[in-house]
């Protein structure tokens, strides 16, 4: 009688799990039908969180046995094209993790494949547009009730990181996040990169030089600092202070229960991002979903928005080497209006 | 394909069309199949925010009709008891919006009717329990971090009332509340009620005289102050100290955006429970939906525990006219063990 | 050249040594020109912080010597009237620490003493009126920006007290400030004093039967309630939150250094009132030196405000074994207008 | 009898009228002797607040009087010099307001005629030292407790200023601040400095191009970023974030009377550096008067902090035209050890 949407999700692991849970548990109007994981344990393991689910070795398959309404992306991102692909074709609406690809050229065929379509079929999973603080600040900008907006200031803390955690990666896999979201905040692209190297924490995997302070400025003349750190122990931190013209805003702070305790006063600090952005993901997702049913497709961040934060990636990548990296991007498509 | 659970929502008014749609969009595994209320434009209105529900002027039509898995109702608390017995005799599960019905007698009938069943099938509306700080709180008090709990320091102010809020009403309609959450932080009944009446605000509606400051012995000898204000036109604010022997905690304070505007650090206060227990409301149901899918019926307070807020409620209401009330319970029947 | 207050500090004891260092390292205008302490090792002691300071046993001693202007009594409550007298009958202005003589009767009689003179002479130490935040909210109040004030909810929650600290102490040791603070601040005397038993803390001291919950109705129908607390073991808190018609404020939350550490947002608490009343102490000997240099003599509570709180100290401690006492005072004189 | 410190405050203006009410009514154990400043008008205002104070136009005449004991300077900057020497030469202990001198060449001059004393006598008056959060921050860096000091995050945002204030004013009126307490609190010099312009506030003086970013790497490679803010409208805000290797540390931000109206959590912000600093500036005054009583003359930052402090203002004017610019000096004489 009732006609959820039937998910397929491709990749099993950390992310792809926890999306499971998601839409089994918490997201209206979807149900997951296929998991796609070529690794078998894992994807008995997932399945079994998805009453109903048939598990496949790759997409192409669960498409051929026409299991799937949607596709949801959560493998590690270079190998995304390849479900992007047959996705595509089989003019599915795809909710891609971040990035979109591993690299601007990739990312330009997936939209030269998507514009065959009548309208954009893929959102990408930058999760920040959908937390309520930094919608809030939006509105706050977009308001003009401070004023014109002036400069950005954000931070994101990690409290440790893998030894597999790359120089490059504190763009590809942290940065990135504000590649796609002061954009949107600012109503911006981002014009130039610029990495500053304060001094080295001593914590941090020896092949690590971090924290680093990332600089940019926007199309608009807006100027963003990003501090970037991923070996501060303390907790998970991401937080944004706009400074307008008649004052400030700040978001991310410390929130929740607060204790007194063995001389102090305290409040819990999120240790991942697990916690912090646990309803962002949801409304994410529960949005996708009414949008897919709904027939828009797209609720949130296209491919060209994905296109372009792998722009400012390559960018962001290139300054860690020194210099005021530009940011070139080609004209928007019609097609992404 | 998919089995979700068909709730039947008896009443359309504000807080059954809240329901209605966030069944319809929010919640995982639930339809609304039903929308059972007298007032055909209303029924409409409702109904056309689930698509598929049919309309009923009566829940026996719509229980004949073999319409409903579960009921929801949301009708003013005059009207639980017509509802609640012929779905107990349907045997179908109930999430019972408070209180569960007017006064303790009538509550007491409903208990006898649903101990003919082979479980507790009826769980009652208070959200509060399903708020992540209140859950904290909860956490604590039970870990023993801060040692013994002592009191716990409750204010429940809202901006406004209309005409229609009356003198009893700031127990049964606004302290109930706390005469549910308290004993389940506390792990122990209210024993004692007494009122105490501050400076009257000259801004409350003529007849009524407020704020009133309620204070309550728990059975295990907790202390509890109740300060409940209706016409403090600032905001609205739920918020609880609790006193260890050896620290503090506090919930309810101020969080989100914050901005300097204006010579001023502000912090944009809640104007209604609707923005305050959003979230409450929505664990809550989802909660209740996985509960009565899992076969267990019930997720959080059920009809003894309505009860016991009954006796609480007539205690309060008599201690408006001064005086210690007691409040006498009947042994808790094994059924609710 | 210079014309410096000549202050007699009379008692060096805790709080006498604290009063020496802060007239001769931070107060403009006045020096310790004399120790009065029995006790000759405690006098050379204190008088070793204060260059020039003579000693004397007996404050009649340095009456005859000329050796003091002004007198500030710092010795345990029970020695104030017989310092109090021989320096009103000397004509000298006196800051007297709280309380002003342990009990209303003899309070009465030092009033009577004083009124042979031209003027108060008397300031008691109640510091608190000086603290920066207590005055904003005494503005605030004044000012009426926030409506009518409705409620005082007053806290004072000390870590830990020691064994010579007894049940009535509860009162007249640590709830005595807020008899001088609340009618300061609400503009209206104490009518009534009512005492509640929240659960004990087993920390306390066996003796103790606390913390207890003080009620007040003040003669304006403001209604106070004060959480008074000695076992509390995380910190020193004092702290009012004041209920308006149109809004709420509070005093005494943490400010200072704020840390991410170990997971958690912190800000350490306050220890004693060392730390808490540093300032106001500071403020309070200043301006009554300021005053005293004037010939206002008075700037800050006088005797009058002294004997009123020795009565509703009086009525608290009677309210310890139960009932609402009345706090009945006399007309105040003239001569305190 | 009093032998107070007799202080002779050179110039009469804001600065010079605050510090004479300051030393009159607040310092102990000093007096303002003597006012220099020659115009009549403004002298007798400021004598009539120091009771029994002369009044001079030169310095020169002050100390041919035998009139002062030290010497206070409140004079605009480039009018330090002509007093500084005198005062030297007569071997007086000095609290000269910052800047020392208005530039390297001649600070160098006035530390060279120190130098033929026996200890240094110059203390600069950069009050930041003295703020009891400041002192916290620099005791959390010291004591190690939250790793290696890795970065300084700066701000200090201005409601506005007047058309005289220039652009290099924005480095050397304003930043000065930083480039003295940030080499205090991380035990290190200012090796570099660089300005990033963000969006221009079009609410500042046209003639005005800020704020600015102004970003520092120290000799220890910690690196630092203050935000220059001068017209920003909301208020006064001078705050500083540490980024640990284990954690963070913020000090500036709002406290004090807490307020709920109009639908939002509110705490004053500051207006300006009179009420943010009042407290920091009184201590440095005591501190700097008990210094010189007992014959260490500074307590505080000395000469060749404010030599250090004017060589990177010098680099700081030159980096608002672009580029990275180094700061160099020379070894610190043993005079300054
Ligand atoms: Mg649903
Ligand atoms: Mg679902
Ligand atoms: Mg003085
Ligand atoms: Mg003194």
């Amino acid at each position: 009688m009732t006609t959820d949407l039937r998910v397929g999700v491709v990749g099993a692991g950390l992310m792809g799990a926890d999306h499971i849970s998601r839409i089994t548990q918490r997201i209206s109007g979807a149900v997951v039908s296929a998991v796609v994981e070529p690794d078998a344990g894992r994807a008995a393991a997932a399945a079994n969180n998805a009453p109903g689910a048939q598990t496949f070795t790759r997409i192409e398959d669960a498409i051929a046995a026409g299991a799937v309404d949607a596709v949801l992306i959560a493998t590690p991102g270079q190998f995304h094209a390849p479900v992007l692909e047959p996705a595509l074709e089989a003019k599915l609406p795809i909710l891609c993790e971040k990035p979109l690809t591993p690299d601007s050229a990739s990312s330009w065929k997936i939209l030269e494949l998507e514009q065959k379509l009548d309208k954009p079929h893929i959102q990408v999973g930058f999760m920040r547009r959908f937390d309520a603080e930094y919608q809030k600040l939006r509105d706050l900008i977009t308001s003009g009730d401070a004023g014109e907006l002036l400069m950005l200031r954000a931070v994101h803390r990690n409290p440790s990181v893998g030894e597999s955690y790359t120089q490059s990666m504190l763009i590809t896999d942290s940065v990135v996040h504000e590649f796609d979201v002061v954009p949107w905040l600012a109503g911006s692209g981002v014009k130039t990169v610029e990495v500053k190297y304060p001094k080295r924490n001593s914590l941090s995997p020896e092949h690590l030089k971090e924290p680093i302070l990332v600089l940019m400025e926007l199309e608009n003349g807006v100027f963003v600092d990003v501090e970037m750190n991923v070996s501060i122990q303390f907790g998970y931190q991401v937080a944004t202070e706009a400074v307008f013209q008649k004052g400030l805003a700040r978001i991310g702070q410390p929130s929740g229960l607060q204790t007194w305790k063995d001389g102090k006063f305290e409040i819990a600090e999120h240790q991942s991002f697990v916690t912090r952005f646990a309803s962002a993901y949801d409304v994410q997702i529960q949005r996708w979903v009414n949008a897919v049913t709904a027939g828009t497709l797209v609720d949130g961040p296209n491919s060209w928005d994905g296109y372009r934060v792998a722009l400012a990636c390559e960018a962001g990548v290139a300054a860690l080497d020194g210099g005021i990296i530009a940011v070139e991007a080609p004209e928007r498509p019609a097609f992404y209006a």
